[in-house]
């Protein structure tokens, strides 16, 4: 869960050359920073440096990341004719810089651990191109949903297109298991839900090749266990908000799970993340647990606690 | 919810003379907005015009509402120190602003609707105070809450003290029902809002006086359900998020329900309206319902598609 960042002062000091951008965009660069987590806290599996919306602005979108204000679309997509401006991107071209990263990276970790991909969810990166910007309410995305929902899935549609590109890509780059982010598929009910974000999310999912693990992550979804229990992935990636053995019962059981310790627990004492982690593991004894955050790493994070974090889930401390 | 507001014609010509806390302070112009939407609309209740973080003003926290950026406090509480600065309010001579402007839509109202009070919870209250502002994340909020639980429950107890003060004060004043809303509490598992939000409020609901319904408003609380059923109050409000039907067995079928129409699909046809009206009328059915949005409504929201809304839920349309 966004391992590399801003708590790393190893991080800190690439950024301090670079635009975030640049960054995504500089494969050695890139590849450093999606190594540094294993050398540094020791975690047993390394996530590529990149972000979600890369995708977009390779579909013609404008993407500007502005200090302090996250990501923006100066030109958000509204109609019909937005959608027909996006373009089915050549992604070794336009986003060969990712695939770069990832052999680097591959190269780099040298079997120590697998390396993943990801992408963001079509219903999620349609929020933030929709909206323009990250919100608490995406309304203009919503009050789309709600007066023409044929065209927002022919959108939806269109980006999970290119997110199937984008992630052959990956996976033929040498990533090892696919990561889906679902940022924002818990503003919807699940009745909403399975008709509005699942079918071209499962259009992502089933076109996969084979053998190569999908994780789907909905953030805020406790409301849609159920539904994201039917899923076609192996993992499923929960949020701190319901334990991981409720989880397991309202998914039925079939799916390993990930997650799913409050990233805000980092913050506190490191007896109090012992007991944390004590919890979580408990939790989800009831089968497959992949130990993890529940959300991103905060970037207030004290780094030995992230290390504690780690290896209290080894159980090597 | 948030009834009254910028989709009104007739209050935004009010709001061109004033500012948002000028209006909040001037009775004989919040009753009237407090008024509106009973005269505009046709809802069947009332609910008075003013903030839930105009109590922490008068605790002594300088609050400031500036354009386009949300309520900012800035000078966060994050001490101990910071919590003992905070003074329990005389809250006639501090609020009494509130209690004139009830006193002025009761008279307004003369027995057609009843009026409604409110207040925010401790932890919702303390979310603002603590951060300084809204957030997605609330990252001191919740560093606090890890690293010295026992001080933030003293601030929460605090703020409940002075809640307390303050809706027995609107009920003096007229107010025939309370609501509280918890705007924040979704952020928390159901074993940490328990620890954390629930004493405070309980506080709260059972200090108010018998005989006046109390409405608990969690927002983005469906893995809350089974704990907000076990509350002492009457009547639970439910954002969009779950069915109706849902919330009823979750919660134990021992409360009243509140909603839950979807804010976004009023920005629908009104078709639509009617669709979902309904489909909420039918998930309420298997007990007392009152019928609502399942959060405040959006300001870009058309009137006449509101007054379809409150038509439609009557069935006089």
């Amino acid at each position: 869960m966004r391992q590399a960042g801003r708590y790393l002062p190893e991080y800190r000091r690439i950024r301090e050359r670079t635009t975030f951008l640049e960054l995504c965009k500089t494969p050695e660069l890139a590849a450093e920073v999606t190594v540094q987590p294993v050398d540094i806290l020791g975690v047993d599996a390394a996530i590529v440096f990149a972000d979600i919306l890369l995708l977009l602005e390779a579909m013609g979108a404008e993407l500007r990341f502005e200090a302090g204000d996250g990501p923006r679309f100066p030109a958000p997509v509204r109609t019909a004719a937005d959608v027909d401006r996006l373009r089915r991107p050549d992604v070794e071209a336009a986003l060969g810089y990712v695939f770069s990263t990832i052999r680097a990276a591959r190269r780099s970790l040298d079997g120590r651990v697998p390396l993943i991909g990801f992408a963001g969810s079509p219903w999620t990166l349609a929020a933030y191109l929709v909206e323009g910007a990250a919100s608490t309410s995406f309304p203009h995305l919503l009050a789309w949903s709600y007066a023409d929902p044929a065209g927002l899935r022919r959108l939806l549609d269109r980006i999970a297109d290119a997110t199937l590109d984008y992630l052959r890509g990956q996976i033929d780059a040498g990533a090892q298991a696919i990561q889906i982010f679902d940022t924002w598929g818990g503003l919807l009910a699940a009745r909403r839900w399975d008709a509005l974000a699942r079918p071209s999310l499962e259009r992502i999912l089933e076109g996969l090749p084979a053998g190569v693990p999908r994780i789907v992550y909905v953030r805020d979804g406790s409301h849609l266990l159920e539904t994201l229990g039917g899923l076609p992935a192996e993992v499923l990636s929960i949020d701190w908000r319901v334990p991981l053995s409720e989880a397991r019962r309202r998914t039925g059981g079939r799916k390993a799970l990930q997650g799913n310790l409050d990233p805000c627990a980092l913050l506190g004492s490191i007896a109090a993340i012992r007991d944390e982690t004590a919890r979580v593991l408990s939790e989800g004894a009831g089968g497959p647990h992949i130990v993890n955050l529940g959300h991103g790493i905060l970037p207030q994070t004290p780094v030995e606690n992230a290390r504690a974090f780690v290896a209290f889930a080894q159980g090597v401390s």
